[in-house]
């Protein structure tokens, strides 16, 4: 055996010499490998498990004999019997380099290992959380160089973790010295890193080594709903996820209103706040039961939010968001303590909005911007967050543009005669025969199709109810695909169509879906109003998506992304007959779930990617569609199904729409036939 | 006249040649002349008045035409209508070079102007608060270029004050957006400078510009007073000075017994916090109603205290400076919110505490460094703060080094059997012939010594009530210089002294300096109890400072600053003949008055002091006078009058110590007569 070992660490590769009886953590941290460690090598937190490599490998020239690390010390045995390693684990502090060895080190090992999401096409989110645990050894105080117990704090820190300067709360210093003698002058900080000259910050202290795991929550806080994942800051791991209803609902339903309550009652805006804070605590309260921990664990906190939600959750009256020129009181990215918005969290907790984009445009975009990065992407990528407002972000690794538009809330079932919130019994899936112009279509909570056997048994208990938003979408497209409705949204007559499911409705007519009345249920169809209110919802999204096409010069998309809740359940297929987003080849059109949700766990994981965020934020073009010229007439063409003017190639080449036209009057626009009646 | 015209600022002497037409203030920002202004030009501030020179300058080359300036415009006339302004001034901002000309900067113009202290010898205060106004015009929102009003506040601070990056308060952004629109995007912003990331920081908004004062406070908290200063952080004048006593008394008298208080007492530490804020807020409240102001114009804060109030103060339980090895939370200055701490000022304000030496040496002796600045001075300078504790300072620029020494409240008049506060009737001042033995005396109120005509009749009012520190030490001197008292502190026998004044009390004698009870006032005399606490209050003192020379390995210092109330009464040559001090001579040692208040305003009115006082702070050597094994050889060595060891060459050319010795058993030690006696 040679006075020096030849050591390969894997997944990375890194490798070097060390003298015989280097700790395995000490060569690692040598080399600069992503091996973790909270108490410093001192053999207590185990987190710097490895797993030596047996036997020869040719790759890297080592052959490893039985005997390449040291026996086992009593530490490691110590901490094997009392806490169990998996077979082949060792301590990384405490095993010593004997002889050439390859050395892997495991995922859960890696402190900026990846959090691996659910779909493959997006980047994985690398561990870097705002706030770490650190165990510490501090000098004790000496009469002979008389110094401060927090300046020798510092110190250790310096020292031990390399960490300059560091800050600390008022509550952490009251409570310093009595933490520092129980521990026998061993403690365990919690530390925010965060990314600015205000940190390093020490927001907590516990005598000796703290093994209680740190918190963190990413907070979606949606105009109906606010959704929190409580996060594990060590492993990354979302350990609940809990939702409730945003109690200010009880002051309007949709953002406007909110706003025009603040408009009309004086306190107005200072209830609302009091109001989703409260909610909040409430929902912390509970999602931390759920895992039997308590709200003082939960050590940081990332909210993302649409810009009338986040003035009201800072307290900010949202006055100006409800009136031209839609000013923010600020649009940057906001850090503050969990103190300041009153959120019973940890005293010390650290809060982060992510930025606001534009008036319209929020830090719930931004959270999409940071989860979909279309700013890294090489092709031309769409990002649609539809809601009552669909946020759009049109852009690739040269420039990106945002902008909103006023889609309202006829994708959410509202105004639509038959619609209701996607729940059991919405119809969500429909199709129709084009010869026999009959339907068939799926109920939310049953996975057959109404003319499959046992279909309405399945559906007995939650009943056929409605339609919710992704069903009247593909009902209306199949209704176009059939030759049910043409181009300008109108539906024929049952003469003009040849089936009785067409009926006279008023002076329009509706297409019967689904009658339910022989036992006592609803009776299902699509009129012409709801026809009009899709067509409006879909213009308003097509026409923000090519007016950002506009501005940047080209005439179609590589990709398009559909992001909410909503986008998850959509047909890009229907979608396209509809004309509610560009032509696009349909593999090319993805779902990605709540995506502002990821963002503000990315956020939460990764304090690089705040910083990221903000750049990202800063560098994209807002565009304000309201004035707009070109956005009006972009409107009127994608009033028709799918668009008067736009070619769609690739929807043409995958499907026919039949060419028929229900127009009495001729002129192809149903407002004219009836200016024309009236007249 | 030339298109171009020379231009010589003074007292600076700052020249540079402009075009005929640039505004006074533009040429003296291009020149980089201290000329202030706050709302930035617009005629509106009058903070930027200047005074042009008429008539020949020959040593600038210059000879200025009556036309040098522009004529008086709308602006200017419309300020000096409704505001006045003094003969012969201009407004910077509105007057416009037309000529040569000499322009004189008055100093109430100058940013940084110079605050004028009271002693010749000390450096002045330069000004540069924490916290300044800024008027700005803020660019409207635009929906073309959408934008937070914050973000258009900060590019109009960036491009109009050069602030970069401008952080905010939450409750300030929260009133933001009406400010600027109620102000007609005119606002005064005052933002707190500081000295690191965290700012510069908006802490205050008003709409327009906002003409009314905001105030600092320069604070001294003691453990027995609590003294403030309320400074115009504009001007830096010191508009209303005010104390209480510190409520914490009610704990405690002196800093042991509330150590004490709080170890017996669960809550105790808590209890003693609530009070001090408590007695704090009730003080700001009455100081600010004597100038009319209110206390949310208060800013800023700057305190400074002894450890155990700097701790209590932050609500940190001073426990373990109760006990070796005296460690402190922490030394470093601490930078909070008003808030943190529970003051009643404005909501914003911030609170910085000056960083204390160690444990026994605190943010009053830093406070007092920064305001004596023996770390900038030539000579080799001892400082000493005389209180219930002695700081003592001493070094100069190469090195400064620091203890505390436990002086006991004797030089308080505390322990001295007719010791008294000083108050008037309490003996200051004592003369003792040496041929008669006879004394004479001055009392606080009363100018006349007590042998001239018309003393009693001057003191009827206050009375003869005691003797108060200062009192104290000079009739000891005296009774020294009189061979009353030898150098053991043995005051001799009616016989030994040939005068009936030296009585027989107890088992030793005392002196009588006035027998009031003839008139039913009190007999006060001087007893030997009395000089044994006078001796060893004197030799902790003296044996500190020696300890310190011998570190420097010095044997004199240059000059003796005799800082704190006790050290403003005291006279130097009694101080020296008792040996308090090293000897020096006694035209190099003065009175430095509160130098720890004083420490505190410098801190206050310049914020660059702050980082300078960390940095000397820092720089400082800490001796623990406890673990120094010469400390008790010096204490021994310095109970004797003036010393038992230390030549003292300078006080021996000017005056002549009897040698007597009235020490019955002849070994000069009284401890050894009384042991020998009982033996």
């Amino acid at each position: 055996m040679t006075a020096d070992a030849l050591v390969v660490f894997m997944p990375s590769g890194k490798r070097g010499r060390f003298p015989v009886g280097t700790p395995v953590l000490s060569a690692a941290r040598q080399l600069g490998v992503d091996l973790d460690s909270v108490c410093g090598g001192r053999g207590i937190c185990s987190r710097c498990q490895i797993t030596p490599g047996a036997g020869s490998f040719p790759k890297h020239g080592i052959t490893v004999a039985e005997d390449a690390l040291s026996e086992w010390n009593a530490v490691e045995e110590r901490y094997r019997s009392k806490r169990g390693l998996k077979d082949g684990r060792r301590l990384g502090c405490q095993a010593q380099i004997q002889g050439d060895v390859v050395i892997d080190v495991p995922p859960e090992s890696q402190v900026h290992r990846q959090v691996v999401r659910k779909r493959a096409e997006t980047r994985q989110i690398t561990m870097n959380p705002a706030v770490k645990l650190f165990y510490v050894d501090v000098r004790e105080p000496d009469m002979h160089d008389p110094s401060g117990d927090l300046q020798r704090l510092r110190d250790a820190l310096r020292d031990q973790w390399e960490l300059p300067e560091v800050q600390i709360d008022l509550p952490i210093l009251q409570k310093l010295q009595p933490a520092l003698r129980k521990g026998d002058w061993k403690v365990t900080c919690a530390i925010h890193l965060g990314t600015n000259a205000l940190w390093p910050r020490i927001i907590e202290v516990w005598p000796g080594f703290h093994d209680k795991p740190i918190f963190g929550l990413a907070v979606d806080l949606g105009s109906t709903t606010i959704a929190a994942h409580l996060c594990d800051l060590q492993s990354g791991d979302v350990v609940a996820s809990s939702g409730i209803m945003n109690p200010q609902i009880r002051f309007g339903e949709d953002l406007m209103s909110r706003v025009s309550y603040s408009m009309m009652n004086a306190n107005g805006a200072a209830e609302m706040t009091a109001a989703v804070r409260e909610g909040m605590n409430t929902l912390f309260a509970q999602i931390v039961e759920e895992v039997g921990a308590t709200t003082d664990q939960i050590v940081d906190a990332v909210f993302v939010c649409n810009p009338v939600m986040h003035h009201l959750f800072l307290g900010i009256d949202p006055f100006e968001l409800g009136q031209a020129p839609f000013a923010l009181a600020t649009s940057s990215a906001v850090n503050l303590t969990a103190a300041e918005l009153d959120l019973g969290l940890h005293p010390s907790a650290r809060v982060y909005l992510l930025p606001c984009i534009a008036g319209h445009v929020g830090a719930d975009a931004a959270a999409v911007a940071l989860s979909e990065a279309p700013d890294k992407s090489e092709d031309l990528m769409l990002v649609v967050d539809v809601g009552t407002n669909a946020e759009i972000l049109l852009g690739n690794r040269e420039r990106v543009l945002a902008c909103s538009s006023p889609t309202g809330p006829a994708f959410e079932g509202a105004q639509i005669s038959a619609g209701q919130r996607a729940a059991p019994g919405a119809i969500e899936r429909v199709e129709i025969d084009p010869a026999t112009k009959e339907p068939r279509f799926q109920v939310i909570g049953c996975d057959l199709w109404s003319d499959d056997p046992g279909f309405a048994k399945a559906t007995e208990r939650s009943g056929i109810t409605g339609i919710c938003g992704s069903g009247i979408i593909e009902a209306i497209a199949e209704m176009r695909l059939a030759g049910l409705v043409d181009a300008s949204g109108l539906i024929g007559s049952a003469v003009q169509t040849g089936t009785p499911r067409c009926f006279a409705d008023g002076r329009t007519h509706s297409y019967m879906l689904h009658d339910g009345s022989a036992t006592g249920g609803p009776v299902i169809a699509v009129t012409n109003p709801d026809i009009r209110a899709i067509q409006m919802a879909k213009a308003a999204l097509y026409s923000g998506a090519r007016l950002l096409m506009d501005k940047l010069g080209v005439d179609k998309v590589d990709r398009v992304v559909l992001a909410g809740a909503f986008g998850a359940h959509i047909s890009p297929r229907h979608a396209m007959v509809l004309g509610m987003i560009p032509d696009a080849p349909l593999d090319r059109v993805t779902s990605a779930g709540n995506a502002a949700g990821t963002g503000a766990r990315i956020a939460l994981l990764n304090t690089a990617a705040r910083e990221l965020i903000e750049q990202t934020v800063r560098a994209i073009d807002k565009i304000e569609t309201a004035i707009e010229p070109r956005f009006q007439e972009h409107f009127v063409n994608a009033s028709a199904i799918p668009n008067a003017v736009e070619p769609f190639p690739v929807l043409n080449s995958i499907v026919t729409l039949p060419d028929v036209s229900f127009n009495q009057g001729g002129d192809g626009e149903g407002g004219g036939r009836r200016r024309r009646r009236r007249g």
